[in-house]
């Protein structure tokens, strides 16, 4: 309820009665949108009491406002401000100076396309949805997580961690964390080693944030994840792109920008490139160590999409190799999980997982202990690992589906390799067809394509588009490609 | 279990025999740490499988790892890498440069004195704990919510939400916020003023990332809310104080340094003051308002603990009156539900709204759904109106016990003013005692005294701390009153 009684003052100096001060001063706090259309009055007897006048007094102020039409009797409930009143505008948020409102007429959902790139619209419910590469939320364990949750909810020991501050996460899921990727991917790792976040792109932002200065030169593949642009841009870092191909980033771009100009740092997925899916090769996975060594930079490894692998022969990531702890390992558990589950991790020298948790209580004073630890003990009792092994073959059915389909009904519209895993196929459309004006089309039929796309006409992407077949079922994935068939006949 | 197949390379026109070849790189990844001491090996079909030899030529390596000690046979497991082999340092997240390592004989946790400020120590589960003013964990309504949760783990529309990015708080909790703010107090904000955060020192993180830049001139209390200065030091500002008396931020010394200098921000908690817990005067934050239309500066107002007022008289925000936009409002859920429940907001004109949500996505791509849809049917349905109720009963009742207590058994060694609201309360100790030393002993004690504290031999304030007496049950604030009364006897 509203602060009524330092809202309302009476003064029993005043020549006015004080019924009709109270009703005044309520029109006006309905006047300025304080008391909203709709809203229910205080009984009379509870806003005799916060005022401190006679219960009878407030009976003839609420007549008053039933005389001028301010408010309406319900039944059962008391008096309401009438609702056909025109919405009062939010008016102190409003800037007049520099951030100027648009006009508007009243207050609306925020306008979409105000918001910088991407996730412009509203959330659809009931529409064909195709990801640029997320798991399947009907495969994420919420019923074992939530069973294992509720376990904990009287553990003494959790509930008191919630009092202090980030130790950049709980001790249970650094420990539970460097165990996984040792075990994994043979990384070489302890606890101190461990940040924990929400999500790989905090770890991006981190590693970049503390390490890039303005004016600093990065160096990006072309096309590349948009996210870890954005972040160099905030940074105020020089980008210089090099191209990609089968082989992944193509290390003698990279050898040439070396030898001219000092470079703070490169962001690479060598794994399963973003959004291109390429794997980088072993010869330019040895070359950019051997450049490592020669030259001083930073590399921020993201190894998002490393579980998924459907042959047999996952590489290991660059960080298992000797580089004298220039590289920044980061990955997420959402992308195994499902994108409900917000952790991912930063690995790093000990001193920059530091500066790194200094940086984030900033802007994360505290971490969420609760799942924290309910995704340690899903680590440690190996859960996670039979999660990754059941999703893995239905995700490898999933892309041998989509890409099956999507030869025979548009084999020759499209082009794609078939990748060595991860949750996306990348989908180069023929020349000939419009990948702004198909996605446009593709939504009226109800399908959203909102995977990453590349429509940047002077790259040798061009007209490519990531398309997440993790998250469809076999009808949705068939329902997906008929359409496409459909739009470009 | 680790990609053996590629960590194990056999060369077949070798003079050394496959067995030895594979004994060999075993004992090396062992070395390198790799393999981890008490590791289980692969079974001899399956690592035969993936390195394509026969599995007798396996039993052959296992066989040299056991004559030379490196293994030992688990029966009914198999082989494992003996346990009492010297643990191996990571190496490759050691920098040899610029981050060098301090040198440790193994990896074990974290030196919590590296990190700066509070939080150094591992987390105690027995001791008495007292918080610069948390809520009680004991009285978070985990049950209801977890009871709200599990009803919408199906919900199709919830989980498709998570694919997307966050739009600056799920449109529910947006809208349940702003009703929840212009209903509790007075604000009159739509969905577009409101930015949901994991708390409010994320909203104070973005409002000072996002408006004050390096040199920009800044202003803050003394003593002051330490992640503030740290988050202002962070953006480069150059930081100015001034006092805070029993009326709040002391206004003639704010003036006096915007006749002298352009200030680009002040961060405040008008409400109850952090840590001092007094609240700012009428005049003075009429003053406040009467600067700001004189000059052109930015205003934090941090709100963490308007809903706790024990007296009927809670002042409304500043932000209820006319700023012209400049005043960002930040709050948190945290302090309402308990330190577990980690979301908060920041309320904003639309503009400013967008920027931080471009910003926040670069660093948390997205909220977590689940969470804030269960708050916002919390707040619509009233359920966190009546939780409010109950625990500003029991809140209240225990300061008055606090300050009873503190009175009876210490009355002479302390000093504090009763607040008008809050978790916590600010006792000053007698210039006598040392202050650091007591914060010592007491923890010898057993009791932890956690909450922030003033040290500052300069400040009026000096030899302060916040005693959080909301999550503490009557015998604890017994508890932690006779441990105070005997280490000052």
């Amino acid at each position: 309820m509203l602060p009524f009684n330092n809202l309302i003052v009476t003064d029993r100096n005043s020549q006015v009665s004080i019924a009709a001060q109270i009703s005044d001063q309520i029109i006006r706090l309905i006047r300025d949108g304080v008391i909203v259309p709709g809203a229910l009055l205080p009984a009379t007897r509870i806003l005799a009491g916060l005022i401190g006048v006679n219960r009878k007094t407030i009976n003839k102020a609420y007549e008053d406002l039933l005389d001028q039409e301010w408010i309406e009797s319900v039944p059962r409930q008391g008096f309401r401000v009438k609702t056909n009143l025109p919405l009062i505008k939010p008016r102190s948020f409003h800037p007049v100076n520099k951030f100027e409102q648009t006009d508007r007429q009243q207050p609306v959902f925020i306008e979409k396309d105000e918001i910088p790139k991407l996730g412009k619209r509203r959330i659809p419910d009931y529409e064909l949805l195709v990801t640029d590469g997320l798991p399947d939320y009907r495969l994420t364990p919420h019923n074992d997580m939530q069973r294992e949750y509720r376990k904990h909810l009287d553990n003494k020991a959790l509930n008191r961690a919630t009092y202090f501050l980030d130790q950049g996460g709980h001790p249970s899921l650094k420990n539970a964390t460097a165990s996984f990727l040792n075990s994994s991917r043979g990384l070489n790792v302890a606890e101190e080693n461990v940040l924990i976040t929400r999500g790989g792109q905090m770890a991006i932002y981190l590693a970049i944030t503390l390490l890039v200065g303005k004016g600093d030169e990065v160096v990006v593949t072309e096309p590349n994840y948009v996210f870890s642009d954005e972040t160099f841009l905030n940074a105020g870092a020089v980008i210089n792109r090099i191209g990609v191909d089968e082989d992944g980033m193509i290390i003698e771009e990279f050898e040439r920008i070396l030898e001219d100009r000092p470079v703070k740092m490169l962001y690479l997925a060598p794994h399963h490139h973003h959004p291109t899916t390429v794997t980088m090769s072993s010869e330019r996975r040895l070359k950019l160590l051997q450049l490592m060594s020669k030259y001083d930079f930073w590399v921020i490894e993201d190894d998002y999409d490393y579980d998924y692998h459907h042959s047999n022969r996952p590489i290991l990531p660059l960080s298992t190799s000797c580089h004298n702890g220039k590289i920044i390992y980061v990955g997420s558990y959402s992308k195994l999980l499902g994108p409900s589950v917000r952790l991912g991790f930063m690995i790093s020298a000990p001193k920059i997982i530091q500066r790194a948790l200094h940086l984030k209580r900033l802007f994360d004073l505290k971490g969420d202990v609760f799942n924290e630890y309910v995704l340690a003990q899903m680590i440690m009792s190996g859960s996670l690992d039979r999660h990754i092994q059941n999703v893995n073959r239905i995700y490898a059915s999933r892309c041998a589906l989509m890409a099956q389909l999507l030869e025979e009904k548009l084999g020759d519209k499209v082009s794609f390799a078939i990748p060595q895993g991860g949750l996306a196929l990348w989908v180069k459309f023929h020349e000939n067809y419009d990948l702004k004006q198909l996605i446009r089309k593709a939504a009226e039929q109800g399908l959203h394509l909102i995977g990453n796309a590349c429509v940047n006409p002077a790259s040798v992407h061009n007209n490519s588009i990531r398309l997440g077949f993790a998250s469809l079922v076999e009808g949705e994935i068939i329902r997906v490609t008929d359409i496409l068939r459909q739009l470009l006949s």
